[in-house]
């Protein structure tokens, strides 16, 4: 592991998920293995999760945490348009193949009991794979959490803390119990999460037959997907397994817009008070953010903000179209739908949750 | 297709949905035919809905409607017993199986709308792939519907109609209006519907390496699923791709058991006032309950009945170990907590849809 911002160096058992420095962490790999590892079997199998396991820092796919996660559709929807649609995993979102890898290393590590602050999606996820190691889950949640995802993480057996106030608040007093009580902290910027929504990105490529396309469109929220989608393309690009990475663009909801705001003006600045229908992206300070960044700007694309309005309405054409995906899930078509004259296609949009989170619109 | 009370035959694209003299139809195949497209190719791949295409009645895979359905999890729960894990679907249920076949067939056939009655998961579902494929969709619900898979059906843009009392009443409903206004009716009984739901069995036995378990557990709403996977495990016998067929066993809600009451006096008769948590299954006139009947007779399996409290109970039992189901999904597990004395091992319980579709618990 090693400091995205500083540069310092970590083991990858070393109890730590965020730099000295309070830079985020990053995980480094032997390339040249993993290529020899790839080209005697790689191509011939299905597309799904553990597929990529040479990928991830738990090293081995013995032992894994897994619930059936990835593997997701790749949905045509249109001309030169695709939707990865992450609503077909164990809990409904994307986050099961961070969760799988995360508590996958939790279990090996020994640990007995994880703690993290989620906006929904992540606390289910966690918990769900928590109780399928028989680990003990302690999430912290934001008062305005959904009623259907603080019942499906109570449905785990997770003892849930509701804090009053926003996903940073909840964040900060998940840290400070787990400074206090021990566990595996697992926070939104925790690397090992990153490591396992890579698969995101290898299988967009594998269902393209290895033929990337040339815009890539995903919601931002903590800034970790969008991210690990890059370094997922990085190194398949690194391995020799596609020619070309996408240009990245990054979705953020108007009352909720730090990252688009950094694009613009090159400076971070928190989000006080965060306010959008996309619950699921409601972080006002998030921690991947500067991760995000740079792969947007490395790769040419933009950040780009939408309202909740646009949001709605992309869920219902998502829906009229066989679809049904949360407010944070159509972010991305959102974005898609509005700024679609500046993006490349054929792009692919990455729809995150299903629609079966949010429940009844109004 | 073949009448399977008095045998009478019909062409695979006659508009016909149940035979003259009332019985359901069941479709026959030529499995010579298809014992050789399956050797040449079938073993190496991976076990997804479409990779079966042979035994459905849409005859080849090109046009097929589809959002990535079937592929769901066999996940090992215990010693010498599995869930199929049915949660992770297109729309969060089995149904998508059927609807992928039959709604292929309805485009196939020039049809430009479909009418049908649904407890809620099938309207979901239908719904779904009927906007996939631009067809318009008239779905009629009981008035006791839940809200979350009310609001699901509406976001796939289908015409809803609720109806004063039970599924049977909105079954007449919905038969009334396609009989004044035509389109394609699908009901519960609809024999398409069921040759899709067949893969559930074609996936356990292959993600099983074709050695099927000693026993299969299965909910009873309208019998169609565990008949189909009975018809499927028969099929692939007939195909020398398994040398034995599982005992069938068929749970149901005490709120509504006739197929439990059928196989206990012999004689079949509807439950006026059905009364379960488990709203999936609360099918007072199952329509292929003989056909599920049949099947478990003649596996030497038996009917049984659990309690709400069983049921919640066995919802709650999933969830702790990371498999989130609604009741309805909780069905085949609580007949095999409570009957699993009687029942061989190793077994697989069919979790049929996921607890996002059921909302909060009391």
């Amino acid at each position: 592991m090693v400091c995205f911002e500083c540069g310092k160096k970590y083991g990858v058992y070393d109890d730590v998920f965020r730099c000295e420095c309070g830079g985020s962490l990053d995980i480094k790999y032997d390339y040249r293995e993993i290529r020899k590892v790839i080209l005697s079997q790689f191509r011939r199998a299905h597309p799904h999760h553990w597929k990529y396991w040479m990928f991830y820092p738990t090293l081995d796919p013995s032992g894994a945490v897994s619930l059936g996660e990835g593997g997701t559709p790749l949905i045509p929807f249109g001309e030169n348009l695709f939707i990865k649609f992450e609503g077909t995993n164990p809990t409904g979102s994307f986050k099961d193949r961070g969760s799988s890898v995360e508590i996958t290393r939790a279990v090996k590590t020994g640990s007995k009991k994880v703690v993290c602050a989620t906006t929904g999606n992540m606390g289910a996820s966690v918990s769900c794979y928590s109780a399928r190691a028989g680990l003990k889950a302690v999430i912290f949640v934001p008062e305005d959490v959904p009623e259907q995802k603080l019942a499906q993480i109570k449905a785990y057996g997770a003892r849930t803390v509701k804090v009053k106030g926003t996903y940073e608040d909840a964040a900060k007093r998940a840290e400070n119990y787990w400074k206090k009580h021990g566990g595996t902290y697992l926070a939104g910027d925790y690397p090992f999460r990153g490591e396992g929504e890579k698969s995101v990105g290898f299988e967009i490529a594998d269902q393209l037959n290895w033929d990337p396309p040339a815009s890539l469109i995903l919601p931002v929220g903590n800034g970790t997907l969008l991210y690990s989608v890059y370094k997922a393309f990085s190194e398949l690009k690194e391995c020799g397994l596609v020619r070309k990475i996408p240009k990245f663009f990054g979705i953020q909801a108007k009352g909720c817009n730090p990252v688009v705001r950094a694009f613009r003006t090159g400076e971070f600045r928190p989000v006080e008070k965060p306010k959008t229908i996309a619950d699921a992206v409601r972080c006002g300070n998030p921690i991947d953010g500067k991760k995000a960044l740079y792969a947007i700007k490395k790769t040419g694309g933009f950040a780009e903000d939408v309202t909740d309005r646009e949001i709605i309405r992309a869920v219902k054409n998502l829906g009229r179209k066989g679809i049904y995906a949360e407010p944070g899930g159509a972010v991305a078509y959102a974005g898609f739908l509005k700024f679609r004259m500046e993006i490349p296609e054929p792009a692919v949009c990455v729809s995150t949750g299903t629609g079966l989170k949010h429940g009844v619109f109004a």
